[in-house]
């Protein structure tokens, strides 16, 4: 029996997979936060370097990955692809589960595939120094790492709280060279602001995000770098889609159905849409991406026009959210807690091309320890809401006595989330209602657009 | 430039390699520490199940590797092998430096190699429930998860102050289904009789090992497992080296120098016997051990029969030792903290077939910045003793203009060991000298043999 589906160093892919000419209608403008009006390619100039500016908009299908990106992909890429035989066996299910792990990366995350071409286009435009915000650290520590690749200086503003409680990300992000900030930091005028009205201000990721974009737009050789969300990430995230593609090849399947977790889309979009290349060409495969329950975007949200963060500094574009000013509860799946999504994945929804189901933090953490105890891999709890979604996709065909081939993507390990999964062991973790009166109140205070 | 070196899953190793048959003379008799006379097989079949006895003592040069085992295997065998180009580069050094990686296992160590089968052996004996103790952690954890795997109990005696101070790997453990003991505890003689004399003990892992086995003598159903130092722990850790042979083939390299940082020995002897096994037949290759210089069995130790643990309820064993009673000072890889050494490596050191050298724990660390920095993967603070090593050999091979080839074990990642990286880059780590006075104390008072 086959456990793993390895490709070697040279298929690791050429290019990344652009979704933006299989959409179904044209993307709608991304909106100034300033003006309401739509914004310009050159108002993003101080922000990111052009070949993102330009990535984030191209209607080509294919991008060529740049040879030095594909260089340090090797370090960790091709990640491998399982069946999950034992996960398989324990379910009872004739269900085929197979799962791509990008828990091999340096950072444990899939953070990194687009973290190094971040780094790497910032460097050819002649950027010293990175600016990023991070919560519980997954993006700050892939960004830490590949600007320590290029020679970029960084600086991350890592939530206050999270600065406190998450010791070992920020140690990872210092050991890979980076200068890491509790934010708010009287580094910036957002970050006084805030403090001089609560000098304990824990923080938060919109705080920090407003410290970081600050602190891009104010330095000339300083270019500000996002880890989720925006087009150009998902597009570098889909080398795990196009690989599990290939392997699958190897096994001899295809999917019939593609599962990631969804926080602000970037490793759902890398696993999901390389296979929504083949529906788009007529191929029967359904795509699913798993939210938690109390951060509910994709299955409660409005598909609507709104801000990118709490702030109202990021860009107002359109998607599924529950509001910019909605603050999910604290569940432990910290890389899921967004009110947004990407709008690539919001218009996929939308249109019925990608389906969306919600899930409470209890069963995930469930599904988490029967993966963990089946196939050995302590998943990340953000991960886990991916695993819970195979699972009842497994648990249903067993139903329905059908030999489904599931594929889901296994995000990052949870080696530095012990803690979360200390509290469910020991009957301490709660799940969370989805908090109707707060997305109806946030809903309220959507931005005013005019196209 | 090929940076990584892939074997299939079907190139998993079939066969362990015992160094024993090529040992340049035989093995020195297992002493029963309670009668200092030779034990037999039957001494030890209440603590570990036949086929484990016999391996200890086996003279066949290959032993199959059971299929349910490499079944598991499967699951991160074949580790990777990569090329460390990035770190070549930076220490501007003509050698190649070569880097097998055991990190990726789920416990994120190359103990799970040996836990694996010896969880097997134990299920086919009709063992239901392990017992065995720990100290950081690292080997209960891989200990739980292979329990877990042929569902075996296991009960883990973790030293009391490193279950309070280490809670991510005490957590792993318990999601891998494992009981938690910290040690000293009222479930044995041996727990209860310290606790009586010192409620606060903070524990001990000669402490823990005789809580384990205690445990294990007294039930019926129980058996005890060790990670280190034995023989048949060596033997499997083999697959290690043998794979790294395999890839340097594809590498169309040879090394020159094989390292690997050294505690009890077993991942020393894992990279290290498969080569010594060509250099019994002949071939030039130097195999080097490095130690932690404030515990430096190899180089400083006496070559003579000592106990296994400090509360003399271990075999007495022919190896290196600092003394059954010497307590290493608290440095940051407590899993190269053990008084004495493989009876296998040390045999290997005394013949000189394999050199020993000991490096402080600041050098290393510098040496795991520099590592992580260049080639991105955080090292287990064990390992970095393995790197330094190699930057050793490398910056000699400059000096000499020599295009030496190295290869190094990188026994495991360091994602759960931050605290220590915290503690080395904010200027709080010190090295400690060699403590002479202690070892000379300490050796005064080795057991009594009669061959």
């Amino acid at each position: 029996m086959q456990t793993k589906f390895l490709l070697g160093e040279n298929q690791i892919p050429t290019h990344w997979y652009n979704v933006i000419p299989d959409l179904p209608e044209p993307l709608s403008p991304v909106i100034h936060p300033a003006t309401g009006k739509p914004a310009s390619p050159d108002d993003l100039v101080r922000i990111f370097p052009p070949q993102l500016i330009e990535q984030e908009v191209s209607t080509q299908r294919w991008i060529q990955i740049p040879e030095p990106v594909r260089e340090i992909y090797r370090l960790w890429r091709p990640a491998p692809l399982f069946r999950a035989h034992r996960l398989e066996k324990a379910l009872g299910t004739p269900a085929h589960i197979y799962y791509k792990y990008e828990g091999v990366s340096p950072a444990g995350s899939h953070k990194p595939n687009t973290a190094v071409p971040q780094a790497y286009y910032n460097k050819l435009a002649g950027t010293k120094r990175l600016a990023t915000e991070t919560g519980a650290g997954q993006w700050g520590s892939s960004i830490a790492l590949a600007a320590q690749m290029f020679g970029l200086a960084c600086t991350v503003y890592m939530v206050k709280v999270s600065y406190g409680q998450k010791p070992y990300r920020r140690s990872m992000m210092q050991l890979w060279g980076a200068e890491v900030i509790p934010s708010p930091s009287d580094r910036t005028a957002a970050g006084r602001g805030i403090l001089a009205a609560d000098p304990e201000s824990p923080g938060s990721l919109g705080v920090a995000i407003s410290e970081a974009v600050e602190d891009a737009v104010t330095h000339e050789d300083t270019r500000y770098a996002l880890g989720s969300v925006l087009n150009h990430v998902c597009l570098h995230q889909t080398v795990i889609g196009l690989e599990a593609k290939e392997q699958l090849k190897l096994a001899g399947e295809y999917p019939d159905v593609v599962i990631g977790c969804h926080g602000g889309g970037s490793n759902f979009a890398g696993i999901g849409f390389p296979f929504l290349a083949d529906k788009a060409a007529g191929k029967d495969v359904r795509i699913l991406a798993i939210e938690p329950s109390s951060c509910p975007t994709l299955t409660k949200g409005a598909y609507t026009f709104d801000y990118g963060d709490t702030a109202k500094m990021a860009p107002i574009m359109r998607m599924y959210t529950l509001g910019h000013d909605f603050m999910p509860p604290g569940i432990h799946a910290g890389g899921l807690r967004y009110h947004g999504a990407s709008p690539l994945v919001s218009q996929l929804v939308h249109a019925g091309l990608v389906e969306a189901r919600a899930v409470g933090q209890l069963a995930c953490f469930e599904a988490a320890v029967q993966f963990a105890r089946a196939e050995g891999i302590i998943p990340a709890p953000e991960s886990s809401h991916a695993i819970r979604g195979a699972v009842e996709e497994a648990l249903r065909a067993k139903e329905e006595g059908r030999e489904r081939v599931i594929l889901f993507n296994l995000s990052g390990h949870g080696h530095v989330d012990m803690t979360s999964y200390d509290q469910f062991l020991s009957g301490k973790l709660d799940d969370f209602e989805y908090p109707e009166e707060k997305v109806r109140a946030s809903l309220a205070h959507l931005p005013k657009v005019e196209l």
